[in-house]
């Protein structure tokens, strides 16, 4: 299993560890006699010569890997396209992912980001497993960093989160466009931006077409299918009850459906819904599959790695971080129709 | 945000760089003035100085780094568990990860191991995102590598698998336990070791309760919601129809959840229904709430580590290699119960 070096390839070749070195390395202003090199590279390659990537690492100062340092990774299955996204991007810079899963332990997380540094990572994503407001550790102040579906109160800090508000009203559009005017809003109760945005969203589409904001349309609940059923009963139970509902995310549309089930309506004929983050293992398997709003997981993770590139190419603090903020797209499925009239 | 070297600490100690890495690399054998050891552990200190782990690997021929190659992380929430498991456990080993995902695709594959190899990885862990046999890759021959949630042709790789037959005795074992004599499986059609092995499971546990196998309470079809719902539907029109389903995976459940429904059975007054996988995106968030057989994730992704390290420390190629067969826990939730007399 050892690993063949520059040593065994000059023994084999007969020539110096220095001119294999050159050679192998492509140094530049050598005179190398064309039948050494060629000698050299077969024998290179006869006995399986790899690149030291460490000791390039070293002469260049880079290390060509990334750390990935993520709260609580294993709680949502968004991560996997997350990482996914990362990690093709960062393949196509010669890049590699370090990953780091603090489980929202900072004494934990402040050793294991030592430990990364000490790897001489080139630069950090640092990812939250959900859209908020984070606080950047003091030890990445010393490597470029790029927050993902994150914020830092430090606009210094470039990050990249989804549009919340763009994605409630596409899903509130949505509605708009069956036909539907009374629009149930079945919220998470926790105040964070994508809350707060999707019902940005809603109001401000709402507004547009010339409805009246009605906040008995509104319930917050826990974001789980149990708070979607409640939050939908409160408002099928309405006098004058919405015939569509929009919910915060998939798994409260699926409380949304036992709801409806109970209440004797059918989806979509009888009541429409909507769900949010597009999380196929509820969305696809539900009946009829769920039309929702999806996260763009890979993609911010893909672009994560673009802006941190760019920041460790600049090798400067940025005069003005980018934020970006991307798109959530609406997956049409078969839980939308018109109302009866 | 440049990085302080063993020079910048010479510098201003006023030392020479030799004494430097003598004193911060820890060279036994070294007589150094005590006075200056304190002052460039002082200097070291107040500049910021990080050990470089890139030079120490170099030294010491190893990276502390392992890869973690998988075929498809982002199509299964599961990925999330075993990589916190394996990284959890690399932590404790002073080992990071290095992601690569290769979408089932041999030649970005190949390239990806061999830039693997190119960073020096002391190991490798190779990830399928559910049980099956896999070819492992040529290339890593020549790097410690251990299975995870796969075996090989090969016995001599390492791997670590869930116990399929023991998981598919638990579920069964449950539902006799309450009770049940006719009992149902809505198995995946896919001819895998997890169907292989959970049928075998039912099959065993039916024998030694003394019940003859029926092969009409066992269908096969799509291990999706829609492929659970029309399994269901069959095992449900027989004319002496089963009193609980025991369904291959989790989403097939959801799917023996809406047959139930549109039959008028309430689950589990009328049908126990138990579950595989724990998915809990899908087990937590169904009312009531999915009795399911967990797969041990975390525990693969840890024992996995464990035994790389084991083969990274022996250092030479294993005579006879570990298979290790890990436990499926039942998770109790809501779905069993006593069938009507």
């Amino acid at each position: 299993m050892k690993r063949v070096g520059l040593k065994d390839v000059a023994a084999e070749a007969g020539v110096s560890v220095t001119t294999v070195s050159h050679i192998l390395n492509n140094v530049q202003g050598k005179r190398i006699n064309a039948e050494t090199r060629r000698l050299v590279l077969e024998v290179a390659e006869h006995l399986g010569y790899q690149p030291n990537d460490l000791a390039r690492g070293l002469r260049l100062r880079r290390s060509n890997t990334v750390g990935f340092v993520s709260d609580e990774i294993a709680t949502t299955p968004h991560a996997g396209q997350i990482i996914r996204g990362a990690q093709e991007a960062a393949a196509q810079n010669g890049l590699m992912l370090l990953m780091l899963n603090t489980g929202n332990d900072r004494d934990l997380e402040d050793k294991e980001i030592a430990l990364l540094l000490r790897h001489q990572v080139d630069g950090v994503l640092y990812a939250s497993m959900y859209h908020r407001v984070v606080e950047v550790p003091q030890r990445l102040a010393s490597v470029p960093t790029v927050l993902l579906d994150a914020r830092s109160d430090d606009p210094a800090v470039p990050s990249v989160v989804p549009d919340e508000e763009q994605g409630g009203r596409t899903a509130t559009r949505e509605l708009l466009a069956h036909g539907h005017r009374r629009i149930g809003f079945v919220n998470n109760i926790d105040d964070i931006p994508a809350s707060r945005g999707r019902l940005a969203g809603y109001r401000g589409e709402l507004a547009e077409a010339g409805i009246d904001f009605d906040p008995s349309l509104v319930v917050t609940e826990d974001s789980v299918a149990a708070g979607g059923y409640r939050g939908s009963r409160t408002l099928l139970g309405l006098d004058d009850p919405p015939t569509a509902l929009f919910c915060f995310n998939d798994r409260m549309a699926m409380g949304a459906y036992r709801a409806a089930s109970e209440a004797g309506l059918a989806i979509p004929a009888d009541l429409s819904v909507i769900g949010f983050d597009n999380q196929e293992l509820i969305s696809e398997n539900l009946f009829p599959a769920l039309t929702t709003v999806a996260l763009p997981h890979y993609e911010m993770g893909a672009r994560a790695i673009f802006h941190l590139q760019q920041v460790i190419d600049r090798a400067e603090p940025l005069g003005a971080a980018v934020h970006e903020v991307l798109h959530c797209p609406l997956i049409s499925r078969d839980s939308v129709a018109r109302p009866r009239t």
